[in-house]
């Protein structure tokens, strides 16, 4: 299958060229850049030097389209929605790594993201890509949204305890760790090297983007309206996230009894593992798994999840939607 | 004032002389090891080169007592309990950096260090040497429980709004991330370089020993009986612990009121800064202060504190108290 | 293949067991330890939970030799060469990734090493498995010395230039940058994350053991003989190697031809990327590639190459010796 | 005394005004930035919060004239050879920390710096900064050209070899590793996090703008024209720098004669500090201290020397040119 990348210089489009090169149904045809002159990929991603030889161009959509059977997109959330109905009224499939397709309501898109959604009627029809939720969906769709990062990783965490009604919906404290790679590679003071380094904090408390598409999620997995409250941090290292989750007990049960659970709720789903040690982001930091576990304590139910937020929260995820899609092993290019 | 140190050769003991050093009323003169060839400090800590010329001894207690009016008492819990009444007897006053008498209940610290204490009677009567809560009982005294790095920096969030009971005792999250220096110098697995570069994680979950401390303290600043979840992470950084909490508010009340509350109680204290913004570990990284501030989301309280754990969180505070305790400025070596 | 390996438990053996997973050719069915509680390999290297499900094991060598065809040998020089015979003798190919086979004199492994080389008769048969330079000899042996990590990566940058007579044979200065990963897993102080972070220095200046295995290789590869100053440094990161190399011209070049001399020489070498601009240890991390550049400064011949030393500087070079070994694709399972 | 800071914002701005704070005999007036909306100091350096109360404001030179009888210059080269003039006209003393006035010849400056110097007449007249070296010109002066950070590590380093004569001029290989604080505050692609983290690369190779001035003062020394190949890196922390340098020694010497000479040669300086350790930049970060050893290795003398890029090499020597200029103690506000 000949893919495009639309958006080829960020951090997730880099993971996700180093995944499609290894893969082996896929053929990388077309990469885009708003640089004017035509950058070698390898100029923009020198650890990619003899391991794909393609310009990333100024491409309109329309050539992009002639160059691939499917696009992933990974400009940011605006420039996408301006994209994608041209890709795929063009006939491209389209795998969307922005926010611009995740949430069902308009209304609620407009209220966090600061912008009037210009595709308004592909929202609530389009598949929530997050394959261990919702595979069923996705084979044969022409366009996929991509889950966010920290959203994977705490709808992961939560989703089998909430579908057992074994924690209460409304409650819910996230408090999730990111790496700075999450931050993406656009020049900014606030994750200059010197900013970042030797120190941990807080940012955009109450009013990350991520929290209404956790809630979305989460409500549809457990047939309840969910609330959480979720804390960013910016941690330093590259990637990784860990969400370090806190929920009320419905019912009195065993540790035993909420890892069985999970375990029974991932059953045949190749990426995620349910472990009994407290997961680091190390064990998952390049590939394509999540990290989960649970147990209680002080009355609570503590659960910890943790990805490569560049991987399973980003390009592996797409990848994974786009064996789905095209009917390839779930596990190709991944493992 | 002549000072001694039991224990120079881990990284509080380092921090702890830094402080010493540029102190204008102290001088170090004692210096211990159980390193049996007496390595000069400059040798254990190539930092400290020509600015204190001094050994690190395999001393007697007596011995150390005989040098200093003064000791730090930098070794490990269960150590430091074995000395402490011998450096009392000879006359020394002590500040304790252990573990070994912040709990005033031989039962809890047996439940949770797991060593019957050996000076059970000084148990309960010691003075809890963090002195934005505690400077009154400080002055005079010739034995006092330094507190733990962790404790310090949630205490010192929480207190103000328990004090004046903006927040409910009951069902408060500790959700604390500590950077490596905090798990010691001896050389562990867990702490080498590459297990913990580009990592973070939970540990000790539920079974963390600053739980009953932070819980006694705020019990005694509440009136009420105050239980906390504490969940400790390591995060790759050097030194900085940043608290983010989680607690239930008792009344409806605006930001600004729990902000003014916090600044009224620590109206006049010199090391804490109550901030509007979201405090990073690094705006405390080598000072004395601690930066705590409040918000409301989601119906809950949410309370972020940070310091530098080896000097706010540990030597900073020992010296504090050390001031406080021989009547010097509380500033002194601290600015 | 069924492959072994001997002392599964260190961070070479770790990034190993990641490429033999995904080996194509190769089944891993055998992994010993010194820990007497034989634990699961996930136990060990929580990132491989799911993907490869074996104990490993204290074997006797014997028991190893039954299980596997090919062994790679990953325990600490000296413990290599007690086990090395009795694998071959037991018809087994072994791929040694210790110092223990890499120099051909008895008398020089002696004096670097302070250790009596027990296995003498074996040094100067053995194969050195740099392929990009001794390709041809690898084939069908029994044993290969896999070659050490600064110890590829300087040879490779150097070689084309002292085979084409480019560069002086002696005044070569290799000031090498290394990540901690490569002191290896077992807990020093010297390597712990609050010693190693923020701060680089030099080590072992004048008397590091790769020194003679780079003079050795790098005289047979130009005829003459060869003499560095290698000076390594620890560097806070946990993976990597950078040579920064200083050689003095034999005759007046361009920087142009220096390139091209080396671009004939690595001409259908997979894993070397000559390269224009200055390569930075992440271009190759978590990669079988090397990077090499060269250009002329102030009358020198500046010579730079990076490497992952984990992987090219140690476990993918030793799959690379497998697959020409075994008549593999020599990319199998490293792309 | 009255001083200000023109340019505030920068990294070596904050340490400059941690050190001033702290210092006996300063009082800080004055701080500049080209924001329009003139932020309090402690909204740009949050680690300032309750140790200077002032605002970063958009003066003019005259303005700030007024405020501070010493002005700190901590704007970029160019912007400090327009200012700097009209401070000096107002009656002002300036501690420059730019490239501007550190250079003898304008032909000189505008060949390595790409600009003509505006105010050559200064050139050569002015003081090169670097107290260990040149204190006796200091008191009294009106302008300091305070030293770049690789060049005052570097040249501490060499110097009394040179001086002695005991290595030869030419050929000498300076090998600098440097933190990303070096790289400045304004935001740029190269020095994000996750462009630097786990990375180490060279830059500048041949190019870097300190190469003519560490010639320059090392021939002042020599009395013979030194040239230096100089090396820069990249390394993942944020501060510090090491610098490793080759150089042919004039006589045979044992490394003890050259370790003396060194020694006498800083009798009664106190910021620098010959050790018999491999120094590391850890052991002086966030001191003004220099390390330096010396050994021989394979017939070449070699050299290592590290500071803290922001104090010695930078804000820590701007005031102890303060302290000599003004005639306070050398060690004021620096120990």
């Amino acid at each position: 299958m000949r893919v495009g990348v639309l958006g080829a210089t960020g951090y997730t489009a880099l993971e996700l060229l180093k995944i499609l090169v290894r893969h082996p149904d896929v053929e990388v045809t077309g990469l885009t850049t708003r640089q004017e002159h035509t950058p070698h990929v390898s100029e923009v991603h020198p650890s990619l030097t003899g391991r794909l030889d393609l310009k990333c161009e100024d491409l309109r959509t329309a050539e992009l389209a002639e160059r691939a059977e499917l696009v992933f997109c990974a400009v940011p959330h605006g420039a996408a929605m301006a994209a994608v109905p041209e890709l795929l009224e063009a006939g491209c499939k389209v795998i969307d790594l922005s926010a611009d397709y995740r949430l069902s309501d308009p209304a609620v898109y407009e209220s966090w993201y600061g912008l009037v959604h210009t595709d308004p009627t592909r929202l609530g029809t389009t598949v929530y890509g997050l394959p261990e939720l919702f595979a069923d969906d996705i084979p044969g769709k022409d366009l996929i949204a991509n889950p966010g990062c920290y959203t994977s990783t705490s709808i992961l965490g939560l989703a089998p305890l909430l579908a057992e009604g074994l924690i209460e919906p409304t409650g819910i404290i996230i408090d999730a760790k990111s790496g700075v790679s999450g931050a993406g590679r656009t020049p900014k003071m606030t994750t200059l090297y010197p900013e970042c380094n030797e120190s941990i904090s807080a940012y955009a408390v109450g009013r990350h983007r991520h929290t209404p598409e956790i809630e979305q999620v989460l409500s549809k997995v457990s047939g309840k309206s969910v609330e959480v409250l979720f804390t960013p941090h910016l941690v330093p290292m590259d990637r990784g996230i860990l969400a370090t989750m806190y929920a009320t007990p419905t019912e009195q049960r065993s540790d035993d009894d909420l890892l069985e659970a999970m375990r029974n709720y991932y059953r045949g789903k190749p990426f995620v593992r349910v472990v009994d040690r407290l997961p680091a982001t190390k064990d998952v930091s390049g590939t394509n798994f999540c990290d989960v576990t649970v147990r209680q304590c002080r009355g609570k139910v503590l659960v910890l999840s943790v990805t490569d937020n560049l991987i399973k929260g980003a390009s592996g995820v797409a990848v994974q939607n786009l064996n789905l899609l095209a009917g390839f092993d779930e596990t190709a290019g991944l493992l």
